[in-house]
C-alpha cells in the first residue's frame, strides 16, 4: 500500500500538472450503456444480480463512463482525471476477487480543439510518468527505415527494463487493410490477430490469418509487409510515398495526423521516445484516430532473441464517437485520453525492489512512546496524546505494563526513527530521554522542549 | 472532489498519525461472508449476477471484509485504515447510482491487548478528525446528573452545527433490558426502537413498543427511566449504585470498562467532549462492547424545541467475535475500530461554504500560456513542456490562433495566478511578459529566469 501510494501520488501530481480536475463517477453503469462497446471482451463484464430496479454491470473501464457522464450532463468540453477500481471477469476460478479488481488511472480531454495538441499533451504525460516512475529505459528510436529501430544500451544496475511507447492511427491500419484486400467483414478479425505480434511471431500471426482467419495468402504477405514497419516521423513521410498506402483517403488522413503529431512531439522534447508501428492495434472498439500504448519488454539478457512483451503499463487513444452514441440526439463531443495500468507498474516496482533488497515501511509513525517503569500507562497516555496533538506521528503498545526490550524491538521492525522514554526519576525533574533506534544514542531533554526537539529531529532527517 | 480530497488528507493523516498501515480489500465478497451479519440491514446488500463460479455480494460495510481477512491470513493483530466505497441498495427508485454509492474511512485496532487502551485511541481519532474537519461544535457535557446536559453557545458566525459523540455499551443495553423484564427474544426488536430516539420522541418510542413490539407498559417505563439518562463519567458511578441494574453481571462488565475508558478519555484530554448516553444502540449485529457514534444536530434556532439529529458523521464499537465467526476454528481475534462518513460530512462543509460564498477552484493550475500572435502555437508548446518538466502546473488553450482576451478570461475564470505571455517583440530579446491574474501587473522577465521567478512567486503566495 505505501509503494501503491507513491505511484499513484506520481501519476496524480503528474496529472493535476496538466490542468485536470478530479472526477469520480459510480461503480454501477446501466447495463445497456456497456454493451456493444469493448467487442469480443464483453463477456468480461460483471452483471448485478436483477434485485428489483433497473439492470446494473459494474464498470469495465473508466473512459465509457466518462463518456456517459459527459452525454448525460450535456458538457462541451472538459479536462478530467479519475482514479478508480475496475472490474473484469478474468480467470474465474480464481477464488480471491483480488485479481478481477484493477485501478486505472485515466486522463481524458473532450471537446472540439484544434488537431493533435491534446493527443500530443496524452502522450508528453504518460512521458513524465513513466520518467517519473524510473520504471523502464525508453527505448530511443534513431533509425529511420522500416525494421530498423536501435536499442539504447540497458541500464542493468539500475534493474531497468526496456520500455517501448508506440504510437499509430486506427485509419492507417483500417486504410493498409482495405488496399491489402482485406474484406471490411474481416478488419476486426485480422486486427486481433495483429494485436497478438507482440506476443507471438510473425509466421504464427499469419498462419492464424490465413488458416484461422480465412485471408488469402497474398493478402497476409501484403499486411506483412506494412505491419512490421516501425520507426519515427521519417516512416511517416515514407507511408505517404507508398503507392498501395497512399490511395486510402484514410489512411492519408491518419498519416497527416501523426506528421503534425510528431511536430508537436518534437517540441515537447519527447519524439525520439515514441516510435510509430504499425502492429499496434488496440483491441476496444470505441477508438477513430492515434492510438498508442507504452509497454515493458523483457531484458534482452533474459529473452532469446527479440525482447518478449512484460506488459502494457499505459495506452490510450482518441475516440470521437463514444461521447455521441450516449447522447439522444447524437451530439458528438470528441475525446483523446491515457489509461495507466498500476497494479501492473506496482508489481514491476514490487519485484524491482525485491531484487535490489529494499525494505518498506508499512507505517509512517515517527516517535515511540515507551517505557521501563511498571503502572506507567497514565503517563504515557497523557504524554501521546501531547504528540498527537502536535500533529506529530506516534504510537505506544496497547499494554499496562509491556517491557522495555519488547517496546524497543517493536521500534526496530517496524522503522520508528525516534522513541521518547519516560523513566520515573527523569519524570520527578520533568525530564524524557530521547533516543535514536538508528545510533541508540539517548540524550535527557526537557519535557516542555520535547515537541520541538522531535519536529526539529524529523525536519532535518 | 477538491474539498472531498481535503476532507479524505485530514481523515487519512490522522489515521497515520496514529500509526495504521493502509490495506484494501476487494470490492466482492463471498455472498455467505456477509449473511447474518448485519441483522435487518441485509436486505440492502447488493448481488452480483451468477455468470460462473461463485456467489458474490458487493461489500456493505469495510468492518465484514478486515475481520474476513484478519480471519483468512490467520492474523494475530493489526492496526489498519481503509478507504474505500461501500454499495447499498437505498431507494432502489434513484435512476442514477451515486447515492447507492458511499464512500467510508476505517480504522480498526485488532489484536489480544490490555482493556480499553486501543478504545480511547479510537474516540481520541473521532475527536481529532471532527475537530480538523471543523465540523462542528462538541456539545460538552458539564451536568453531571440524568437528564441534565448543558449546551455551549453554538459559534453561528462560523455555521458550525452542535455534535454530539456518544458512548455507551452493548452489554449495558443488553443488561438494562434483561433487568427491566424485555424477554430476550425481543432485544433486538427493542433495541431498535430505541435506535429511533434520535429522531422521534419517547412518547413515540414507547408506544412503538408497547403497541407493536408487544412489551408490557411497566417495562416500557422502565426502560425509559434509563435512556432518557445522559450524562459523563458521574452518570457511570451513578448506575453502579443502580439498585435494578447492578444485578446485571454483563451490565456491570460493561460499567466497569466504561469507567476505566473514561480514565483513558481523561488522560487524553476529551472526556468533557463525550456523553454516555443509555439511548445509544447501534443497529449492527456485530458490536460485543463499547459502542459510539457522532451525530450533528440541527442548530437550536432552526429546530423547534430539541435539536434534531441531522446524521451520524462517525461511529464505531468494539465487535470482539467477528473474526472467529470467519475462522474454521473459531479462533477470535478482538477488535475495535471506526467509521467515518465522507459523504454527508462532504455535503455539510459544501453547505456551509455555499452559505459563506466561498468559491472553490477545481484545477491547481499555476500558471497559463498566452500569447497575443498568431502561428505561436509552436512557441507556446515549447515553453509550456519546459513548465512542465520543472514541475510548474500550467495550461494552455488547445487552439492554433486563441484570441487574448479569450485567454485571459480563461485565466479569471478557473482562479489561474499567473499568465506568461510570448509576445513577437519580447521573443527576439528572449524576453517574456510575467502577468499576475489578480493585480493585472505585468513585469517583463528573461526567458532563463522564467522558471526560477515563477517558483519564487508560487513559494511566496
Amino acid at each position: 500500500m505505501v509503494v501503491r501510494e507513491k505511484i499513484l501520488d506520481v501519476i496524480v501530481s503528474c496529472f493535476k500538472r496538466h490542468g485536470a480536475k478530479g472526477l469520480d463517477t459510480p461503480a454501477f453503469e446501466l447495463k445497456d450503456m456497456l454493451t456493444e462497446k469493448y467487442g469480443e471482451d464483453s463477456r468480461l463484464i460483471y452483471d448485478l444480480k436483477d434485485q428489483g430496479g433497473e439492470l446494473l454491470s459494474l464498470r469495465y473501464d473508466l473512459t465509457v463512463p466518462f463518456a456517459r457522464y459527459m452525454a448525460m450532463n450535456k458538457l462541451k468540453k472538459m479536462k478530467r482525471y479519475h482514479v478508480g477500481k475496475v472490474w473484469r471477469r478474468e480467470s474465474p476460478t480464481v477464488v480471491q476477487g483480488r485479481y478481477r479488481e484493477f485501478c486505472q488511472c485515466d486522463f481524458d480531454i473532450a471537446g472540439h480543439f484544434d488537431p493533435m495538441i491534446p493527443d500530443a499533451e496524452c502522450l508528453k504525460i504518460i512521458c513524465e510518468i513513466l520518467s517519473g516512475l524510473q520504471l523502464g529505459d525508453f527505448l530511443i528510436k534513431e533509425s529511420r527505415d522500416c525494421h530498423g529501430s536501435e536499442r539504447k544500451s540497458i541500464d542493468k544496475a539500475l534493474g531497468l527494463l526496456p520500455l517501448s511507447l508506440q504510437v499509430s492511427d486506427r485509419r492507417i491500419l483500417d486504410g493498409m487493410f482495405a488496399v491489402c484486400g482485406v474484406p471490411e467483414s474481416k478488419f476486426r478479425a485480422t486486427c486481433s490477430s495483429i494485436d497478438k505480434l507482440d506476443k507471438i511471431s510473425w509466421k504464427d500471426v499469419r498462419h492464424e490469418m490465413v488458416a484461422q482467419k480465412g485471408l488469402a495468402p497474398e493478402v497476409a504477405d501484403r499486411i506483412g509487409d506494412y505491419v512490421q514497419c516501425h520507426g519515427g516521423v521519417s516512416l511517416v513521410e515514407q507511408l505517404f510515398q507508398d503507392p498501395r498506402l497512399s490511395q486510402s483517403k484514410q489512411a492519408l488522413e491518419g498519416l497527416r495526423d501523426l506528421k503534425l503529431l510528431y511536430e508537436y512531439l518534437t517540441l515537447f522534447g519527447i519524439a525520439e521516445k515514441i516510435s510509430f508501428d504499425l502492429s499496434l492495434a488496440r483491441g476496444l472498439d470505441y477508438y477513430t484516430g492515434v492510438i498508442y500504448e507504452a509497454v515493458l519488454l523483457q531484458n534482452p539478457a533474459e529473452a532469446e532473441e527479440e525482447p518478449l512483451n512484460v506488459g502494457s503499463v499505459a495506452a490510450g487513444g482518441r475516440y470521437d464517437e463514444l461521447v455521441g452514441m450516449f447522447n439522444p440526439k447524437g451530439h458528438k463531443v470528441p475525446c483523446v485520453g491515457l489509461s495507466i495500468g498500476v497494479e501492473r507498474i506496482f508489481s514491476i516496482v514490487e519485484q524491482r525492489m525485491k531484487t535490489f533488497g529494499e525494505k518498506i515501511r508499512t507505517t509512517e509513525t515517527q516517535v515511540f512512546v515507551a517505557t521501563p517503569q511498571k503502572n506507567f500507562l497514565q503517563e504515557r497516555l497523557k504524554l501521546i496524546a501531547e504528540l498527537w496533538d502536535a500533529g506529530i506521528k506516534a504510537e505506544l503498545l496497547y499494554k499496562n505494563n509491556p517491557k522495555l526490550l519488547t517496546q524497543l524491538h517493536y521500534c526496530e521492525n517496524m522503522g520508528i526513527p525516534l522513541v521518547v522514554i519516560i523513566g520515573e526519576e527523569e519524570l520527578k525533574e520533568g525530564v524524557l530521554k530521547l533516543r535514536s533506534v538508528a545510533s541508540r544514542e539517548e540524550v535527557a531533554i526537557k519535557r516542555e522542549n520535547l515537541v520541538a526537539e522531535i519536529q526539529k529531529r524529523l525536519f532535518e532527517s
